[in-house]
């Protein structure tokens, strides 16, 4: 890896994203038109507006925009020099993909008379998709090109969607907060396509893999975004009512237990019992990993708070112990250890969800049970009361429903692990602009970075203004 | 222009503020009252309070506070020395010009009785009519004192008011999302000042008038805010129901593929392919301020894709031609290229509208056809069942409303960059505290900078402290 | 104060956090259930999920938790070396004191069948509590460990629910928006503790004590998410529809008002008239404490105005002249200013709200006057037609209710500041890691600085990539 690639984007980027612009707005032309909630001349005259399904998401809609776009951009700009390329790349990644996922999500789930109708939550469920795309990525940022990070993209959201198809549609695992469907499946793909791009070149680290006062700061505030809006990312595809309801108060208290856990734990481990930034920055949020496999069932609060400890402590033990022997020992780097924010929790919330279907007894949920777990209800051969029309009905018991979140985890485990190293392996192509070692984790490689000499800080140092300006007058 | 003016704001900024204040305090005390909404003794005893106008806009409110304050302030603190100045004379002009406009709106829109009826959908439009100078300030920026942005402020409101009322209820043009109203007017309203603003000793460049590391970010995280709340902006003041569910993805779909084209056309244009900031911070949200014109029209998906991609287009190709065009060869100083984000993709967004009006069949809109073009609706003499209550039934065919909005268009034109030239004049007028051309970009000028020799950073890389705290102790 | 003492938080920190958490996972696995809101075996099959009490106060609660999180954490961000620590013990304030509350509130107002039934309106209601403890704990910020920090929020939290119980539940003073029970609670507690935990070797001011150029801008950026959202989070827990309409509209007036009289009277008072960024963090925001007691009474928009302006002249002049005064004359060191923005906004509010009670006529309430005023329903045994069902029905008029508000405010001022001083005191034990005079307001002495010597920028400037990387290479 030590030869010297072209890293000029030139044409390269251009030519990529007006292909896909130009094909993505034939595909708008030829097939995509508005669903029930968008389109006027479907509406009767005497529709209620504030029916519209618009108002039951767009407020959540925003604040998720924000979260990802701001929260974590701002997470992933730890790196000092990297900070242009964190946020700009999970600003390019987030609207490629949630485009292509429009596309392919619409011919899969929203396609009528040979047209995809088109309304807000497709964006939010192709947001979604971009997500997984977006934590994939982190295992790789610093290491790839923005054609590298596009190309996963395109094979990725396929993936993604023919895996949720699967695991949800087909085996009708239940995954309200994404924990399998979106964490799982986006770590170990990631995962998978860092082993194809192993560079021996990092395996002693890189003087600019360090961040600096200003970018680790940031980078907590990133975090803040993403914590203070988890509970509405968690929940706002639950059944809306006491579901949704406590989808919100599971998420709050996982990610506050995890949140004091990992002050704790990090001060317990570190030298001095100093606090470690990167402990808090991702630790704090695995509780809302973990807890998406269960959010909405009636798990008690209790049952949050023990997922959220524990979810936080596995996250700060991968990040001191296990990343450092992936990278070293088994040669998987993983830049920003979404390994231990995504993949172990998400195993811990999986098996959370299971030993709470096992366990928890069906009365807890009363007239609700059907709406948490659809494929529970009777078959429509054997209709009773209760009987609900959401998803099939399967006439599932329990331990049979929990059966299927092991083959949902499986599933997802293996497509993405599999998937993401044959991508990894197709982003070794030659021509994909790969950065060489030496110019890693530097914003300079691909963008312009002007007057690089003077900085914010100095410059107000110097009070003498006609100095400065004797050259320019 | 090389005098040196007095730019101290002692006695001045405070006696503009403070009179200003009184006069709108005595203006409150005689005139404004609560509207129906917020009137308790207006509440019937069977009132339901969920029904209060409140609900319908107060999380978007919220959030467009956010993108205004936050978002709007950091887009503007790119220069490395001006960040204090963009960020608090943003938060200034936003008070200010919300507070006048409440009152030249309520005088105009929401008096009854001789009083102001106040109600936060009061507040909401205010700030609108705010955006409008905040943009026009884009184009002076560094180079005016904040008793000049202020007195800008009082000239603009009125005019952008009366402007609105001529173009929208006199000549009936429809704007939903404000292309017309606001992004025209406030660009070339900004562009007419800067012309009579003009100042040789600028058109080299300024040694402060370039971005840092750190700013460069920051402004990009701002770009962040306005992207993802950008929605919620545009369709704030659609009519509920289906037409702002159509005016939301729209807008998500037309800053979608503005983001896209504009990293591909960065490339493209740029020295080895290298991404420009400036082109990311401003022209992946060209698409949004194209679309206001036709956001709530039958445009369909692909239309939004289509404007998206033209209105970014001719942002990037605006930033990089035209504005040192204009600055060199005009002698039009366009500081933040509002003329780029605001005027171009205004006229496009504009000429989309017209399109749409005359290519897009009655049919596609169903009952709401008067909804969205109240002014096509029958006139009262002439009442058929889809009649609707909105706006002034004029009878209108669809070349007839293109017509009007060409109309409109030129109104709004002709009266923004009159008006914004003849308040440049008067920005001229001596004791207003313009800052000197070496002190422009400056904030050491109006802000007292502490500590101006110690730094954030290279504090940090003190370890020792007692060497430190020596002089103290 | 000279000796040093063990500031290491090795076994201490994570000690007092594991059993904090272990005592409350008990407390939460024996006693807290699901409310009526959240529990799916309450609903009975014909419930309207849209009705669920979640969708009252969702979108608020969200905006709340980034207010907190991201606005309050970056405003306290403002010295130079203290951001991370700010930002970080800002976070984990905010949860060790929600979750703390959400148990003592639990017991007490929660409890049904020796049950806390737990909703987000819990968690609503005890980040509440927890915001007397961000505010206290700006009195003494930077001069204490975060052990000390988080056994005041043990003391605290208990008599901040005490005193809101005497005062609002028993006294029946009415406070919508926190101003006596929150903001005048948390300031004299803070104050209380400054006082106990007074440090002479700080009186003549700590080198690291000022901002540096970015820390002040991000300061003020966190200022802008305060203000922005600080309409919601006065109106919140306001009566649903005009009484909520009116909070939001009054505190926006109060807020827009105190932001220009701030810039005035800044310069007003500062040298060259140059603006002072410290006013602008702290007194822009003195109108929403102020609007708290007042929000959802019949003030007019006026009346909102007025207090905006008194309570930000108050801020400002409080900054320059009394926080200097109260440090070195009566030893009360107040890091952040917290009397300035919270003590005397708070009595001014109190102040505004008793002449409002009495110089209102009940007739602008009409039939509203009980909602707003419960306290002042005819008691049961003589009913009419207006009498409500919410609060105590005690027949006050409104002499009466003006009485109670001072005894309130009495109560809060004498619990607070007595409870604090004896915190204070508590806090002084030796064993919790309190920092030496010279490691205050130092990041380095509780966190892992990373790579101290390069700094972002510098770095950046350094465009010799291979040179850099020599030794790794």
């Amino acid at each position: 890896m030590s030869r010297v690639f072209s890293a000029n984007l030139r044409c390269r980027l251009p030519f990529l994203l007006f292909l896909f612009q130009v094909a993505l707005l034939l595909v708008f032309i030829l097939f995509v038109t508005y669903d029930e909630h968008t389109n006027a001349a479907a509406q009767s005259s005497d529709v209620v507006p504030a029916a519209n399904q618009l108002y039951a998401i767009f407020s959540l809609f925003q604040d998720i925009q924000l979260m990802l776009l701001v929260g974590l951009g701002l997470l992933l700009a730890f790196m000092k020099g990297y900070g242009f390329s964190a946020v700009a790349y999970n600003f390019l990644l987030t609207n490629f993909s949630t485009q292509w996922s429009l596309i392919v999500q619409g011919f899969i789930y929203h396609c009528h008379n040979g047209k995809i109708h088109l309304g807000l939550y497709n964006i939010l469920t192709a947001e979604f998709a971009a997500v997984s795309v977006l934590i994939s990525a982190g295992a790789i940022l610093g290491r790839t090109s923005p054609i590298q990070l596009l190309l996963m993209s395109l094979c990725e959201i396929p993936l993604y969607v023919a895996c949720d198809w699967v695991t949800v549609s087909y085996f009708q695992a239940v995954d309200v907060g994404g924990t399998i469907t979106l964490h799982i499946f986006a770590c170990y793909f990631g995962l998978g396509a860092s082993i194809a791009l192993y560079r021996p070149g990092l395996e002693l680290g890189h003087p600019k893999e360090t961040p600096s006062y200003i970018s680790d700061l940031l980078s907590l505030v990133g975090t803040m975004f993403l914590w203070a809006f988890w509970p509405g990312f968690v929940s706002v595809l639950a059944q809306p009512g006491d579901a949704q309801h406590r989808a919100v108060i599971h998420t709050w208290i996982a990610l506050s237990a995890s949140a004091l856990t990992s002050f704790a734990t990090s001060s317990l481990l570190e030298k001095k019992g100093k606090l470690n930034l990167a402990h808090l920055q991702n630790a704090t949020l695995a509780g809302g990993v973990a807890i998406g496999a269960v959010a909405d069932m009636a798990i008690t609060p209790s049952g949050a708070f023990i997922l959220g400890i524990i979810s936080s402590l596995a996250c700060i033990l991968g990040l001191k112990y296990m990343t450092p022997f992936l990278a070293t020992k088994v040669h998987i780097q993983d830049q920003c250890g979404i390994h231990n924010l995504h993949g172990l929790p998400g195993l811990i919330g999986t098996m959370g969800g299971i030993a709470a279907i096992l366990l928890v007894p069906d009365k807890a949920y009363g007239h609700q049970l059907y709406q948490v777990f659809p494929p529970r209800a009777p078959p429509p051969g054997n209709i009773t009361m209760e009987a609900t029309s959401i998803g099939e009905k399967l006439g599932r018991n329990a331990s049979q429903q929990a059966l299927y979140q092991v083959v949902g985890l499986g599933v997802s485990f293996l497509m993405s692990l599999l998937g993401g190293y044959l991508t990894g392996l197709v982003l070794k192509l030659p021509f994909l602009a790969q950065p060489p070692d030496q110019l890693c984790f530097d914003d300079a490689l691909y963008f312009q970075i002007q007057e690089p000499i003077e900085t914010f800080n100095c410059d107000q140092a110097s009070g003498d203004f006609h100095l400065l300006l004797k050259p320019h007058i």
